[in-house]
């Protein structure tokens, strides 16, 4: 192609400070360096982490001006030096995570926490940008900053899929369902006829519920405050539907008078650290398992009573769903294509590019289920 | 024998109220009920939860007088209605936790922690006492109260041993180091060349090094804050002992230096939610299991940031070390008989019912791992 190794200029929507509306600009985009690789965007998901961020509370967040977006899909551009897994034309998703397979974590094979840090303090591992505008150096985000037209990426930080796939809709793959489903397949390992919670039915807690319906799950909670989120709960295979606003009693203590004892499994998809407190709390004695999935307020911490550990219950995390991005996700894409994973349901809005904040303006008044942000 | 049916009296270390010494009683023993036996104490062991409750600081603790003690073994004198699965003579070994087999907990197969109340509010589960004292009712404990040299508890509650074990030895299996073992081969089922850390070294942390030796741990850290408990966690296998107290930084953060990024698998045998936390903390990223052991003391919460189970540890706890009593202790009495178990280096200690204050004096000072009180 003729913009191989050089820079290119297109489209970005950059976040010059905390908590100002995404601007739209023109960027230059570098080539990419060692081990690196150069990709066109197609399309992205807005993530509440992505919001989080530009709110200016991330305390990892204080790096302006930035591209956010780390739920895309794109097609490669160019390659740099020492690049043999990837090549030009190859259709991928950006990983958050990366996959080195090389490292401790990668080669336990007990985590999919890859140790290798695609960026440090918002730029590359070579600790350079390879974003400029108006003349300014523009920090990466998550080692993703897919909220640009072209971004660059290492290696180890995509995963190959099949040609076929839509890039407008398996971009979600790339954080919301990978996660819930993930967390809900992998990290709890839902055994069939179990009972499940879900705390908070965004994104991320529809997947869970995907997740717990292909395990097999007998009974499936969805908890929100937001009665709105039910429809798409339902959608997915949630049983029962429940508002702790409609209860004079701790959600906890609902659940555990609703289930003969509590939860098998319960998730928590707010980042809220009292809901992470009532999922844990709403698990049954001797072995209910709750899982963290939600990304707490900087400085936020969970605590109970220890006896709540003393009786079997497990506390537990997932991040991206405990899925090695690069071994998995080509799957987890086959799978969509083959209508065993529902990617669909979840694309409430769709907007250009020009349009990102209108993105977020969905997330925030809670009308989006997901908002997928296309590049022309 | 003379005495089936009829009350029995003896003698016992009665609690008349919080913190004040025990006192050495004759008491009437009824004879048992329905599904109940009653048996002779020959030995029991003295417990920091026995100490706890003596103190007064245990919410569930608010019964005088009472007879303290669960860390016994004895021999059934006699049987009560419908009891079917222990015999006048059986050697026993009496069961915090009960096992009736029946309820949805036993069933599952997944926990120990049968649901069957062996008492209620430090009576029978009749709502009955069984126990008198100069004329008053005295509260049954844990379902044992082994320090009376003859004590009534339900069928389910007991442990039917091999008649060759040494009951002065095989009483340390009604608690501590059951629980400690049972934590580390059966709750974390510690995995070869694994690295561990025990914080606390009581009887129970001692246990949890016997386990993650029996498991072949690679690295086994004894942590506490009284170094003459090093001696008995190096005899039990520990390779590195370390004392918080030796270091400005916080023992979580001096251990995950030592460890290239933390330990496998933690034991918190403290009770202590700080050390609680440490030992949670000190696990590695990804896959490390922090196990709390301890009981803190009422209204104590545990708390931590939520990344570090987003991050891949995962917090569990164990009562009783997950061991089922009347199916598997029988068969750690004869793996102690076979020499693949140590208790006798535990009991460093022996006195006379008539001196088991001493006993707790001698847990207080940190001077015993274990007291043996024996009724002759």
């Amino acid at each position: 192609m003729a913009t191989v190794g050089k820079t290119i200029k297109c489209k970005a929507a950059v976040a010059w400070g905390p908590a100002q509306p995404l601007s739209i600009e023109e960027v230059e985009v570098a080539p990419p360096g060692k081990g690196e690789i150069r990709i066109k965007i197609l399309a992205t998901g807005v993530c509440h982490t992505d919001a989080y961020t530009l709110s200016g509370k991330d305390p990892e967040g204080i790096f302006w001006p930035r591209i956010l977006g780390h739920e895309g899909a794109g097609i490669v551009e160019s390659i740099g030096e020492g690049v043999t897994t990837i090549q030009p034309g190859d259709h991928v998703i950006p990983l958050y995570i990366p996959e080195c397979r090389t490292c401790k974590i990668c080669k336990s094979g007990k985590s999919n926490l890859c140790s290798v840090f695609t960026q440090v303090l918002g730029k590359m591992p070579d600790e350079k940008i390879r974003f400029t505008c108006r003349g300014q150096k523009v920090y990466h985000y998550m080692g993703c900053s897919t909220f640009s037209q072209y971004t660059v990426l290492l290696e180890i930080s995509v995963a190959k899929i099949n040609h076929q796939a839509p890039l407008d809709k398996v971009c979600l793959l790339g954080c919301a369902i990978t996660t819930g489903f993930g967390a809900a397949v992998k990290t709890a390992d839902i055994q069939p006829n179990s009972t499940v919670a879900v705390f908070g039915c965004g994104g991320v807690g529809l997947s869970v519920i995907q997740g717990a319906v292909a395990r097999k799950a007998s009974q499936i909670f969805a908890v929100d405050t937001n009665p709105k989120k039910f429809e798409f709960a339902k959608k997915l295979g949630a049983t029962d539907c429940i508002n702790p606003k409609d209860f004079d009693k701790p959600i906890q203590q609902v659940l555990v008078e609703k289930t003969d004892g509590g939860l098998d499994y319960t998730f928590d998809c707010t980042g809220n650290t009292s809901v992470m407190r009532a999922a844990f709390e709403a698990c049954h004695v001797g072995w209910g398992q709750s899982i963290i999935i939600g990304v707490a307020d900087a400085g936020d911490e969970i605590s109970t009573r220890p006896v709540h550990l003393l009786n079997g219950r497990v506390w537990k995390g997932s991040a991206f769903g405990g899925v090695k991005g690069r071994s998995e996700l080509p799957g987890m894409v086959e799978d969509y294509l083959n209508k065993k994973l529902e990617i669909d349901t979840y694309i409430t809005h769709k907007f250009k590019i020009e349009d990102i904040n209108k993105g977020f303006e969905a997330m925030h008044d809670g009308e989006s289920v997901r908002s997928v942000i296309v590049f022309d």
